[in-house]
């Protein structure tokens, strides 16, 4: 299971912290690492220093330019954030996190992204909205900003506990395909387009609401049949639209 | 609880771990280190970048020659090892650890302190027979030994988690209204009004059509405000349908 989860740093600025993951992945048996936008150079002789003999996960590590093309694979990609901001998203423990994992990679193609933001600045409010779920890692509030490779080590140590915990006979083998990041955007973007088309939505006055659809329909974790029948249904309604325009 | 848990470090040789140690030990709300025999000196500039903003604990760290002198106020001392040698010892999961703390710092005089090796070396077996257990964090057997200041987070983190479920569950403080069963009642019906008036929905021919809608809804748990979006873009679906068919 744990060949199937992805770590996804974005912007990375400190090569240390890049090797300090690779060893903090490694240890715990994790080896799928994605740099978005690094903005540093990843390999360095503080990377190998750090990462202690792990730099391997470094050296196969895919760069890409956005999150997109970091986790359009997907089933569930889970971003972790400080604290969620003006508009409240499906917040995980990093236990709840490993309790969910062997549901979630039950089917064969389920795939999961843990997404880590920004030394500095974290994730943006469009990363964030991209995410399916949050998760929080419990910290003192007077001094809460963990370093990046401590917060990998911990989400990935989680991980690990719940991997181990799984034995292979528990899983189950009909679980229906989820939905994939990929799958759930194009949904999105089509939404979006019939809301705009029935006078619902005006981009320029957003007002939360894609935001809040989409959270909504994240928390739900669409199967990929839920997924079509829906846009079956924005197809219809489009279809009103056009038969209206042509009368 | 957390104030009367110690880290020791024994003979640690690089600056910065103790430093890392520092910010993993504040980020969890642990401010009482003690370094046995350092081999480095404590308190560098690699200390303070590690630590980052957290290398009081440092400065406020006690230094002492032998492990004794660190833990004798100490009601329970617990050995991080990398596995149990020749002489098998009392061995707990930093879970199984942080399950115990509640029990054994209830009293008020209660003390734990949790020790760490060198970074080369790890503990003596003078050392680790000195302990009243073990905790061993389970790691990838072909890539076992965590940095120092990683080992420390995770036990610091299990600490907090358990010192956390100790004190009463946070609560949201603004969770939003939940739709009651009626208003989800309302919604469905809504829904399938709708689908049949732009020709999506049969109900002689149904499909499971409706059960499946129910049951993507449901898992969501939809807050009565999303539910009020829901039923808007379903209004502003059938003003199309009737614009259409007065044209």
């Amino acid at each position: 299971m744990l060949e199937r989860i992805r770590i996804v740093l974005i912007g990375t600025s400190h090569p240390g912290n890049i090797g300090g993951t690779a060893r903090a992945m490694h240890n715990m048996g994790l080896e799928d690492l994605a740099l978005v936008a690094p903005r540093c150079e990843p390999i360095t002789a503080d990377t190998v220093s750090r990462a202690s003999g792990a730099d391997a996960l470094v050296h196969n590590a895919r760069t890409v330019d956005n999150l997109e093309d970091a986790v359009g694979d997907c089933t569930l990609v889970v971003g972790a954030s400080a604290r969620s901001r003006n508009l409240p998203w499906p917040m995980v423990t990093p236990r709840e996190l490993g309790e969910r994992l062997p549901t979630e990679l039950a089917s064969p193609q389920g795939r999961v992204a843990l997404v880590f933001g920004r030394e500095d600045s974290g994730l943006t409010n469009t990363e964030m909205q991209r995410c399916h779920a949050h998760v929080h890692i419990p910290t003192n509030p007077d001094f809460s900003s963990l370093n990046l490779a401590a917060a990998v080590q911990v989400l990935a140590y989680e991980c690990r506990l719940a991997c181990q915990a799984e034995s292979p006979e528990m899983q189950e083998p009909d679980a229906a395909p989820l939905a994939s990041h990929e799958e759930l955007e194009h949904y999105f973007a089509h939404l979006e387009r019939t809301l705009i088309d029935i006078g619902f939505h005006d981009p320029d006055m957003p007002r939360q609401l894609m935001a809040r659809l989409r959270r909504f329909t994240l928390r739900a974790h669409p199967e990929r049949m839920e997924l079509n029948i829906l846009r079956g249904i924005l197809s219809a309604t489009q279809r009103q639209v056009e038969h209206r325009q042509d009368e």
